[in-house]
């Protein structure tokens, strides 16, 4: 295993299938600054050859088993497969919740399989910049599916696992007001549904609830609508079909240009993030010092408000 | 009522106790822009005597029957209220989720409550930056009892709920898995937790679930210990405990210099905020025009990565 540590070096290393250097190529993405740009730069140069699949759904949903169960469906159609497994950090501890995802350890010892936890460690942008970064960091090295999990169904981790190129939401029977405040957002993003533990009773109903949203959301006729697959993780059952439907989806979506045009909206949001981010940067910059602590005391005194004050401290900063 | 529409007329008619001049000055501040502008700097000089109290908790907690029922004992004891019910639009639709409140309804009459829902229609920043606007408007109009109540856990509401001077998480017996994703956020605003339908079983369950993350979440021995109190919102049983805890908590920080350090803490990121959104809002000026399509075209084309792009783009904009 390489010992480097410069990305280049790594980058090399990485195409060489030393799974080693690839893991520390991720680490460097999440850690963010110069050394992130740089294997950005290797990356993006070799990228666009993979296909992501987004799996999101509710805590408890049965994700992780889902999405190990559908790896091993595809490792037995001898297909690689690499996972990336978001774990947001909480906007107020910054902490990352890491989960060891046993279930995946299955997997562990197949040399077809990299699986890989993705948390922030400072990355500008967060997750949301970090995820496509690491995706095609995947894609360089010669990975053709990338699958990739967020642990919940908060903001952030439905726009990640909403900027794959199939998404599959996973949920359960009498999926209801558990997940109540994100249905909209999970509705949009969602081209396959799994009704994962569907030995349970309350499938039918959920594939109702499911179907008439769907008709509400009305889709133009000759668009994609999405199936509703009915999954059991633990035994297996319906993970061919869930396959099968990623696969349609795909075959959809690059025959209609549906793909292509996704791809496209996602690379101009993704610039204008980055853009948006470089002034964040900035202005963590700009507050700071006598300036600002003079400015911040004004608006304590009540001398000035909140806007103006912001105002000020942009002038000069920003060219007209 | 005065039917001007300039903000200083507005608010001369605001402060002689027209509510409809208060309501259309809320509006001015959703809609965002110069007149908000105008209406901050108005509120600004006069505003600092408020106390706000925020109230969130999952959709379907009880929260808005738990707030009508405080609502009703401050009335009982004569103290006159302002109400701020918090709709985050959803970030996939833009469409903000309009609730009736029909149980605020019972206080609809009353002229010592004033309730009012927000909602973002353009406020740059969104409600994390409209909604201390409106709680200054309304501070500096004579209203001493500001509760801000958010309809769910998102991110945002959490965020909103959470710049309150004593906040209040609604939660429910058997809180589990539904909430998982926000527990920690939850936790880490939390001055007071209130176990609403506390008529249902697994009340003592959910107490020793909270305790134990308190326990876990090592408070210095002097600092306030959120307490957990029982409340059933329907019948009002545990209101006047909830209110004593909200005062037991406000003289606490009053006492402690924790207001004071609290709220100067979020007058400094407000600041930085407006801060950010004046470089978001440049940045969205930016990322048009044929500068934009043609370092597009290059990232799509590969010969550009998306970082490099950016900094090509805000070459020139920014002073170095």
């Amino acid at each position: 295993m390489s010992r480097a540590s410069d990305p280049d070096d790594l980058f090399d290393a990485a195409l060489a299938g030393d799974r080693g250097a690839i893991a520390r190529m991720l680490s460097l993405i999440e850690r963010g600054g110069e050394p992130a740009r740089r294997v950005g730069r290797l990356s993006y140069a070799r990228s666009g050859s993979a296909y992501t699949v987004g799996m999101t759904g509710a805590p408890g949903s049965g994700k992780s088993t889902l999405t190990s169960a559908l790896i091993g469906h595809m490792r037995s159609l001898d297909i690689e497969v690499a996972v990336l497994a978001i774990d947001p950090s909480s906007p107020f501890t910054g902490g990352a919740i890491l989960g060891d995802r046993v279930r995946m350890q299955d997997h562990a010892t197949d040399p077809g399989v990299f699986i890989r936890s993705m948390a922030t460690r400072g990355h500008l942008g967060g997750l949301a910049l970090a995820t496509p970064e690491a995706v095609r960091l995947l894609d360089a090295i010669g990975r053709r599916w990338i699958l990739v999990e967020t642990v919940g169904v908060g903001q952030v981790e439905v726009e990640v696992a909403g900027k794959a190129d199939t998404t599959v939401v996973v949920l359960n029977p009498g999926w209801g007001d558990s997940v109540q405040a994100n249905k909209a957002g999970l509705m949009e993003i969602a081209d396959v549904f799994a009704i994962n533990k569907a030995d349970r009773k309350g499938v039918e109903e959920t594939r109702r609830d499911l179907e008439q949203m769907l008709d509400l959301s009305e889709l133009p006729a000759d668009s994609w609508r999405p199936p509703i697959l009915a999954t059991v993780a633990t035994t297996g059952d319906g993970v061919p079909e869930l396959w099968e439907a990623i696969n349609a989806h795909r075959t959809h979506a690059e025959a209609s240009g549906q793909l292509e045009s996704r791809r496209a909206f996602r690379a101009r949001e993704e610039l204008r993030e980055i853009v948006a981010e470089r002034l964040h940067q900035r202005a963590r910059q700009i507050c700071t010092g006598d300036r600002w602590e003079a400015l911040t005391e004004a608006v304590a005194a009540r001398e000035s408000d909140p806007w103006a004050a912001a105002d000020t401290m942009l002038d000069g900063v920003l060219d007209a």
